[in-house]
């Protein structure tokens, strides 16, 4: 991940791939620390705080131990009807999400939490983003678990892969969905001078394999 | 692209990779013929019927020597105040698109043409998504002019790359901004049965890359 000019240590409070591709793909110099808090000590009264909770409480977890560093947590729920879709933990519990998600419009909440323990600096915010399913016959979902991709993701689909045919239309943020709201982290960090792109140096090899 | 059965060859009628890329994640079996339409010889009294015509020349045009395969044409447009910003011919060019991008809502119109001429079938329709860029700043324009992205897109930036940070918000179909609304288009070949999913096999090494 060596890329440009970042004035601090970036650390992504993350073991998500999707995460860590979307930062990679927006050129940001970071590495990754996984915060091992365990999602299922976190309750709070609503998806929204749930999320929220859960993003601070990774970001903490690493900025501990990285005091000097920007950390950044997140955490991204599936809400329909105002329950919280986790990972699916077998087919019938896959199949019953994607049967709750079809025809409707769900939201996707993104809790991220931006902060650097020694300056004593932090963001905490939410991104929410409306989906809209196509209606799903049976078929078509029975098909799509039998792919490997409905299985480690909340709400049993993944908008970035082959559940993009299932996906009618979204309102807000796309990269909310994947799993990190990518305007909002980087107006943060652009605004507080934590990445400067003025004076960066752009790696066009490097760049030229993503795009 | 060899993975799942599908009843009759599709063809792409399009040279762009991220089309191209859309259909490989969409799990379809599908080639590629560039359709060498000249697009500046198309014109069209509005933005979106000029995408459908384009589109539609194009599927048009392969059909003629494909005709018993499935023909997938395309055209996506980038419009604001209704004026269409195409790709960019200079730096100069480039900056004055983003500038005049930045802070406001423009559409992505995809025309999409879907034909088999053996069977007489087509289907012709446009797809638009409203896309949201955040304030940008001047540093943060010259910034993504220096990377090499820009260059071939319309509107000068490419959602699914680096620009993603300049992108607050879309109201509608994500691939279609990429380039090929892939609901809808899918939506068409299963309910016709070009391709059927219920028979398909799935080929979990090359998803598992993908995910």
């Amino acid at each position: 991940m060596k890329t440009i000019n970042s004035r601090s240590p970036i650390i992504l409070a993350s073991k998500s791939p999707r995460r860590k591709r979307l930062l990679e793909q927006a050129h940001i110099e970071f590495s990754v620390v996984d915060s091992l808090v365990d999602e299922d000590l976190v309750s709070a009264a609503t998806p929204q705080l749930h999320a929220l909770t859960l993003a601070e409480a990774k970001a903490w977890a690493v900025a501990q131990k990285h005091p000097e560093a920007w950390i950044i947590g997140a955490d991204s729920i599936v809400v329909i009807d105002d329950m919280i879709l986790n990972k699916p933990d077998s087919a019938a519990h896959a199949k019953q999400m994607l049967n709750h998600l079809s025809g409707r419009t769900h939201r996707v909440i993104t809790g991220y939490s931006i902060m650097c323990k020694a300056r004593n600096q932090r963001k905490n915010d939410t991104c929410i983003t409306h989906v809209t399913f196509k209606d799903l016959t049976g078929g078509e979902i029975d098909w799509y678990l039998g792919t490997p991709e409905p299985w480690d993701k909340a709400g049993a689909y993944a908008i970035q892969g082959i559940a993009a045919f299932m996906i009618k239309s979204i309102q807000g943020s796309y990269t909310n969905v994947v799993g990190l709201p990518v305007c909002e982290v980087l107006d943060y960090l652009l605004k507080h001078k934590i990445i400067d792109r003025t004076t960066e140096k752009i790696h066009k090899t490097r760049l030229a394999s993503g795009i």
